[in-house]
């Protein structure tokens, strides 16, 4: 069976897609991310995010150790079809592994970064061995 | 003169970091886009959003040509300080090549890529010559 909507995205040449996820109800963008063709895939099978780590180099069910799942509510392709859009559901309302809400908490202030969020969750409840 | 927070910034290889455009009235997120260090310079000097333009490899002041520039509310960078989110007063309520509001108009939809959203400004009156 041929997927002629995984071929309509443009692949990097390393074959990968930037990914930005934001919340659908709060509509705080929670983070970037990349996937794969196989991760797109899996992501609509499942009905979950799942990207492509390019640190582990491999597929990341998001909230596969934390519990901090995203179930997709819709998928966009933009102009280029270069880059993707997912609205997901949140579980836990957090979505960074330093448990705040969003991965976008440092903000330019004066020529400084400032972590301008609050940590909703410790990470050491969210990553327990 | 040193300038640390852009030294913060986890520059790819290529000297890029990927960018996130949010509406900071409706929340749309608008477009996902590249800057450099140069890029991201010139948009805090200026205000305005520069990207940095991977098919024309230069400066891409956001709007010269359409005049749809992007007033920079603020901007945030991620916890792997790899990725930026701009949030940006969209001027004309246009950010897309294509008259739309958000580059971000295909929906997947049963396998297939739908276009969903409006056409508010024809590209002709955009881009005259």
């Amino acid at each position: 069976m041929t997927e002629s909507w995984l071929d309509k995205v443009r692949w990097s040449d390393d074959g990968l897609v930037p990914v930005v996820a934001q919340d659908a109800a709060s509509g705080r963008v929670l983070m970037h991310a990349w996937m794969n063709r196989e991760s797109l895939a899996e992501t609509v099978r499942t009905g979950e995010a799942v990207y492509w780590s390019r640190s582990r180099c491999r597929l990341w069910r998001k909230g596969e150790e934390s519990g901090h799942v995203q179930r997709v509510r819709e998928i966009r392709l933009d102009c280029d079809q270069d880059a993707l859009l997912v609205r997901v559901d949140q579980a836990g309302g957090v979505a960074c592994h330093t448990g705040r809400e969003s991965c976008f908490f440092l903000k330019l202030d004066e020529e400084k970064w400032a972590d301008v969020d609050p940590v909703l969750k410790d990470p050491r409840e969210i990553y327990r061995k």
